[in-house]
């Protein structure tokens, strides 16, 4: 009998200063990897530091969750930055994120670029290998989490790295594997037993249903999940339990 | 006989963006310690990259700058943050700057904090502590540099770490061994000549004229010198001649 | 028969990009005057323009609340500038906000320094002075808010400026009429309706009960007043009918 | 007998804290009108208080040069921000410099955008639009700076604006009256005669041939000059003299 498994993965550490954003707390409890905002886009020292420390109690594997540099825009707006500068902002942000594992003698996990950075790395082959060749040089040991079956994944397999491809149980996918855009009307699955089912067969038979009724094939890693409403954590509970009750481990990507 | 030896260390990779500062490609011929900011009050992504392969070519050993983030004040005001607040500061910029030397396989050197977390740190003993336990965290084999006789330097003693005392040729002590502060008319020693002669006693009998005419005991393991101007730059190649004829190696501190 | 006035003002304004802080939609119903936070502290440009709309929507009158450049911080932190370039902060933060309030055909009513800026200005009379000097600069019509009897009051009327002395409701006062530092134990008032009694006597009788049993004169022009919780706000709606139930109007300072 | 007008203009007030940038003083000699970094690319509140007051001494017009909040990048980047936001992008800004003009009871001028801002404004209508009415908004007297024959000066006609058409002695044109990319061989005019006689006919003759040879036309209001080296500051000495020499009058646009 084949045994299947995913990871869950949450971004947290986004709050800042006096700015509070997120329940990782809560969320800590259900996630087996936890993408630790690196201070450009969200995140500060002390939040870094703090969230480090919860990942270990929760036995949370800790990355690296690098932004643009453009904390008014939270690293959601696309920024004209060259290649190889996104190559330094990966290298400082998880240097940095890196530290602060280091403190408790814990190894850093896995780095997931955020936002804008995250779906630029999706489409352009150049700043996909930029990021994926960053992580390698600090660390070749690290995980690097990207968009299942995007240009990120195929860089990051390219210069060696492990990596895990990340699906979305509340988006939906076009014909080509990429998620639908969130400007369009049928970009979310509202509800929670479809989302669901569509993980479950993501996980087991590596298929999704695109918008236009058509499968694609997919590879499930690790399922993004998130934490800010009661709604999100309420879900995450429900997945969790689902896909154990189907046979599903939920198990961290890594070490 | 004796063999003397002394570290020279300088603040380098200032550049910020499109703005440029220092004259670093020759300042980093004549030092033996680059102490490289760490993007809070000076530096970038890419400005820190490019330092760390100078430094390297150089044959300098790379060191952390961290200092508060201020960067339009240069980190020279200072800040109310708390020692709590600022060992997560020094976690965060040594660990970006470390991961810059990773690349390259070598390994950081030293810490020197910059500026008003500097002198801060000189004489608020909880604060200094803060900076050494957290350069002792990240990696306990890091060197930490202060100035000489102050808070930072026995603080550092005090968590385990090998320090390295710092003077300066161009500033006046005090009885008690602090700095002449800038803001007096006699704190800046001009005559090149007498500067030199006041650093070679420093290292070879650990003694320095303070204002008052006393000699106060000092020990030179390090000497800071600036790379901003052509007669900067010229005064460097001065004391590294007269130091060696005097019988004093330039010699790193640390590996 | 006297009559009495008092004015009610908040700082408002406080969100910055992602992040959420107050509940600055239903404070706008009670208060007469908002501080709108410029950029340096707190808020950004779109926050900004949203928090002069509801000013406007609710006939609160538009303040400037610039503070010092330290986002991280909240502008809690005192940052060591001198006075000529906190005239500048000044002259910019306030050049920012009035050209949202002109947006609408508005004007900017009043400024009032933010945390440690108010704190540092409060004692500092050359800081204090700086302040006042450029509000009356950028317009000499502007009123300039300031802890009651402190040194940013007296500078405001020197340089010719109205000034609003502000009291709080929630704090204890030193015999010499300052705060009592939020360190010290005794610094708060818990209870709602000694709180509510304390700013009665202010307002009518111009006196307050220090720590030590005392009376302190005091001149009680506007009430600083929060909104970030259920209970601050349930204090405003309190605080406003009390006032008004012992003859004194809720009236906003300036024009 | 016809006379002809030009306006020289030129981005100044880059400077940055400890960082300094440009040769300000000199340029200021003979431009009739600055373009003063507004503190989100460049320039900071004592830089911007300095160059309004050079302005002002050497009687050349006022302007405000807002970019995209990026000063690492020097605005030069592009960053996905929405048309809503552009607008209150150029409020905030203009507002803060014109607080600065105020101060000596100067007006402000006039407002040019500064780098991928003023790039995407020449053609995103809607991004254009933004920055226009956001000008208009705030003094509708304003005279709105563009790339000549770009969306931004259409928007500026549109809203109700004075606008000035700017031309650039030191690049090639399209036949579609674009400037050549910088990325291109052909985009920079090397030859300092060549590039004054190419202005002399944009003003003279409303013409200048595109690198395909065609004739295009185009509007010459105002000519873009650089200070920040010493040919660029001779060039710009040189332009001036055979302007005169031609018959054209460097004029300010505006009041």
């Amino acid at each position: 009998m084949t045994k299947y498994y995913v990871d869950l993965n949450s971004d947290l550490g986004e709050s800042f200063g006096a700015y509070h954003i997120g329940q990782d707390e809560l969320l800590m409890q259900y996630i087996t990897s936890a993408n630790i905002a690196a201070g450009y886009h969200a995140g500060d020292h002390n939040v870094l530091h703090h969230s480090v420390k919860m990942a270990i109690t929760n036995t949370v594997n800790i990355g690296a969750h690098p932004g643009f540099p453009d904390l008014q825009g939270f690293g959601r707006r696309f920024l004209q930055v060259d290649p190889k500068e996104i190559y330094n902002m990966i290298v400082y942000q998880v240097g940095a994120v890196q530290a602060f594992a280091k403190l408790y003698n814990h190894e850093l996990n896995h780095v997931k670029p955020h936002g804008a950075l995250y779906n630029i790395a999706a489409q352009d082959s150049e700043r996909a290998h930029a990021i994926a060749q960053a992580v390698y040089d600090v660390n070749p040991n690290l995980v690097l989490f990207g968009l299942a079956g995007s240009e990120l994944v195929k860089a990051g397999e390219k210069v060696g790295l492990k990596v895990a491809q990340e699906v979305f149980a509340d988006r939906t996918y076009q014909p080509d594997g990429t998620l639908t855009s969130r400007t369009e009307d049928n970009a979310m699955i509202e509800d929670a037993d479809e989302a669901v089912s569509r993980v479950i067969r993501m996980v087991k038979d590596g298929k999704v249903e695109a918008v236009d009724g058509t499968d694609v094939d997919i590879k499930a890693d690790t399922i993004c999940v998130h934490g800010d409403s009661k709604q999100s954590l309420a879900f995450v509970r429900k997945l969790k339990k689902d896909l154990e009750n189907h046979g599903i481990s939920i198990k961290s990507v890594g070490k």
